[in-house]
């Protein structure tokens, strides 16, 4: 089926699913929006989060979306796992990560870091006892990774002192596998696994549910059959230059599809 | 008048504000609005900070205050001056502090910090020369001070590190004044001070804001005649619950008020 895959987020993060979806299934178009003018949704409550997230969500129905991925890891974690959708296929990325990390421990040890709202949700947990229920889980916010990220800090003793400052307690708890469980966090990946150790293993949700999205939208015959490059189209409550210029640092990358001011509330 | 004084902010720093009309005027109401939905507004661009302050002020306004302050830096600064409302007295914080700023000076030697949004708009260095035309300025965007203000990074090493960083360049050039362009900023107000030593003078806009309306609302003869202690009414665009808590820091005590969801778009 030739329709767009739908991805949104509250700003930039969900680029890394864009990414990842880009590489994962090459011929798909990808319909995107950012929540820039509202950004971000990791400290407000689940309400306002919801709110927001529905709001999102019918954006992009009206764009006639095949499917719809919630690429932000505090709506992911508000929902916990309930679609905001119904009548087309629909993921956040908790579930895809939870399966990961699952998959990925062998000692079922697991750490993951989120926005406030996200631990505080205590969806992560949840979600880990249904599949292992002996698992042991540790949680812990993060909420200076955001801006760290959002300002260039990304390396250097600024990222180190917080890396060690919110990862101490979990590498204490000898986690062998942590969920980086909100989409900004992969930028940080390199800083966050020397400091874990290679034996730890990194998720990053973004990217599990742009996997699983490829084998939804396989199994339930979906893809788009049409053998020609997919094209992005993204969509921004805020300023399309400035969201441009930001891109670049998620996606490795200019901009790759055009960038529209959307009106969403 | 026995009418209320209208406030609003982003979100909390505004409530530095309140705190310095408690103190001036104590028989005044206050009515106070903190977008906590929509927080923060200091990365965002013009038209999105302008479209939520046009709101905000019209929030305030069907609350029949008699006068409205935008206790905001980032929205005084991209309005440079220009009011937001006409009917009743209305003021940012912008010209208050550059008035205070160009009275303090002995060197014409003005730093200005604040918001990415306010140091670009230039507004600062605009309204200080209309009043000095030979003044030197020089502005810093401080992207780091509220994420740290908000996590508690309000003294220690971290806070020093981004204190010079942020300042160095400023203090290089021997200003003898400093606006802290942001109503978060007289939070981190010692550690400033500390750094820039005490012979530069610090300049709060909040402060200045609530020393003019008072002027202001004396000259037009609106103050309430009534002997009796104002009330505050808060409302936000998010968590009441959330809003009380992180209050504290900026009232530099409990929430004195009641405080109620309010939906403003």
């Amino acid at each position: 089926m030739n329709r767009a895959i739908g991805v949104f987020d509250s700003g930039l993060g969900g680029l890394t699913t864009v990414k990842a979806l880009n590489e994962l299934l090459p011929n798909e178009d990808i319909i995107y929006f950012g929540d820039t003018a509202r950004i971000p949704y990791g400290n407000k409550s689940r309400e306002t989060v919801i709110k927001y997230a529905v709001q999102d969500t019918n954006f992009l129905k009206s764009k006639n979306v095949k499917m719809i991925i919630a690429a932000c890891g505090t709506v992911s974690s508000l929902i916990g796992g309930k679609p905001l959708a119904s009548d087309i296929p629909f993921t956040g990325v908790l579930l895809p990560a939870v399966q990961a990390a699952c998959a990925a421990t062998r000692t079922k040890r697991i750490g993951v870091i989120g926005t406030p709202s996200t631990i505080k949700s205590g969806s992560y947990g949840k979600a880990v006892k249904n599949i292992e229920q002996k698992a042991f889980i540790i949680g812990k916010e993060c909420p200076m990774f955001v801006p760290l990220v959002e300002n260039g800090y990304t390396s250097g003793k600024i990222a180190e002192y917080f890396v060690k400052e919110y990862l101490e307690p979990i590498k204490k708890e000898n986690v062998d596998t942590l969920i980086l469980g909100c989409t900004h966090y992969p930028i940080l990946k390199d800083i966050i696994g020397e400091y874990m150790g290679e034996d730890v293993k990194l998720i990053s949700p973004g990217e599990e549910a742009a996997k699983y999205a490829s084998i939804a939208l396989l199994s339930e015959n979906l893809l788009n059959p049409e053998e020609k490059e997919g094209k992005n189209f993204y969509y921004v409550s805020d300023s399309p230059e400035d969201f441009e210029q930001n891109a670049v640092q998620f996606l490795g990358g200019h901009i790759n599809g055009t960038v529209e001011l959307a009106n969403v509330s």
